[in-house]
């Protein structure tokens, strides 16, 4: 098929083309490339959020909630469950699945799930060329959600016009999300299952950290919002919160500092990938695989090493 | 300093020498650089062991207990515990650094928390070279002790000898683990807070999702022991499997593989690092600002930059 009718579908929003456009990026094929480097004349449709929080928090539920009520106001809505699970696990996932079913057969919904096949790495750059596809797509809003607490979740976040941080009245859980280095991350919070015994607490407690983010008077400070999703409470409180942060970003100038950011991120990464993929071809693997073994009896430093495969590499571009 | 008086100081397993290498190290100062060039016809000797697991499982406190275990042995313990942590929630970790405080006082324990200060990537990298300089002053196991369940996690598991999952007899806790890739890395799984209603059926489950595990005759198939580590119970059980996994890495030529494959990723790691630092200059920094308009705009691709970038660094070092 030719680029410019697969692009036609994506931005038709045609849910075949769009789930393909989806695989070839992924599976990183030509297409999927081409798409990658014409698609960008077509972006800043979306309004792009990420839902991190430890595990058990209700993210999943959350996600759900929130979809369903953001369909109800004639919006579509993409989500891309970014889920660092291998094959061997996949079953793992079902549960989550089997809860987005409720909102999955809705034609205004997309989901897509991403595993991490090993390597976590991209898995942040691959989830964020998904969200190009569903901008081209014109979803009015991607919903990024992330399983489990680390960097991924962090370069999600950095990809995100508002990033929600769910947590719930645990003990501790404050805590822990701070170890995680959520609470920098977060542009608002929500205290799920906030029915349970402390919970004011907890959100007292939750006000005190956050008043200790550096911030001056012109800076947003992160509201706490109190939901109960398996209940479907508090889910129009925190969007019309996410439209107030919306408001914020475009009114200090700072959507299109965001979105600048993401694209030089974006163009670090490449440069990176494209680096890694012309520096290692078989001679310097096998380089590496020999010289290696110096290394392993202490005769060279590993730093030596990866001089003298640069250097081979800057001699080998003349 | 001398580079020569400094080594010896670290191989004499001075507190102070070591304290100060590592902060070298951590700092990227030149002495660290050097440090790290010459400290590997010195290693070898230490056995990492890497503690991880979802929060709240109970890693502190194990770490604790087992240290003082190994210590009672007569051997020496350093511990690395890997907070992804930034300077604003610094004061969250006081929880875990004050049972730390037990074992932190013992002349025979080095305890060196690592933060992330926002460049998680390179943590895994650093808590590494912290081995080492452990490993060059003798320590006979090195502990890294991960918070919270991500990339960095899966990274340092790739840095150690033997990899301990720690879970909790908690409904959906396998579960949350899978999902965040830990079943594959783990070389022995700890069910922690094993007298806790349903432990024995948590340990029935988590056998049946191991033995999907690829496995043949020859692998290692990851045991499970029971631990209550408040009460200081299974530890020694503990202490005997990861000996039993010692022997099987060595028996099986793995202990070797390991460490080749560990310097490999140090040398890819520094390949990329060498670049970045050599490619960023502030010449193409301007040429990323200047061009990131453009591709904001749609008129070009972020790919499209990053080829004029890397031409750009080509044409440099000709």
């Amino acid at each position: 098929m030719h680029l410019e009718v697969m692009l036609q579908k994506i931005q038709d929003g045609d849910k075949r083309f769009v789930s393909r456009a989806l695989s070839e990026v992924e599976n990183s094929t030509q297409i999927g490339e081409e798409i990658l480097e014409n698609i960008f004349p077509l972006l800043g449709y979306s309004y792009r959020i990420g839902i991190t929080g430890p595990p058990g928090a209700g993210k999943s539920s959350l996600t759900n909630q929130l979809t369903k009520l953001i369909v109800e106001k004639n919006f579509k809505v993409a989500i891309v469950a970014v889920d660092p699970t291998s094959p061997f696990t996949g079953g793992a996932l079902l549960g989550d699945r089997v809860r987005m079913t409720e909102v999955g057969t809705n034609e205004n919904v997309f989901i897509r799930s991403m595993a991490s096949r090993g390597s976590l790495g991209g898995l942040s750059q691959r989830a964020s060329e998904a969200g190009d596809i569903f901008d081209a797509a014109k979803y009015d809003f991607t919903i990024f959600e992330t399983v489990g607490v680390g960097q991924s979740e962090l370069d999600v976040a950095k990809a995100v016009d508002t990033t929600i941080v769910i947590l719930v009245p645990e003990s501790g859980d404050s805590i822990q999300a701070m170890k995680a280095g959520l609470m920098e991350i977060g542009d608002i919070f929500v205290m799920n299952k906030s029915d349970r015994l402390g919970a004011d607490q907890a959100v007292t407690a939750l006000q005190v950290i956050l008043s200790f983010r550096d911030h001056d008077e012109k800076s947003w400070l992160p509201p706490i919002v109190k939901t109960i999703a398996s209940e479907n409470k508090g889910i129009e409180d925190l969007f019309q919160t996410i439209i107030k942060h919306k408001s914020f970003l475009i009114e200090n100038d700072l959507f299109d500092i965001k979105r600048l950011e993401r694209l030089k991120n974006r163009i670090r990464d490449l440069v990176v990938s494209s680096f890694r993929n012309e520096f290692w071809n078989g001679e310097r693997k096998s380089i590496l695989e020999e010289k290696v073994q110096k290394v392993l009896v202490g005769k060279i430093s590993p730093m030596t090493v990866a001089k003298e495969l640069i250097e081979d590499f800057k001699s080998s571009v003349i």
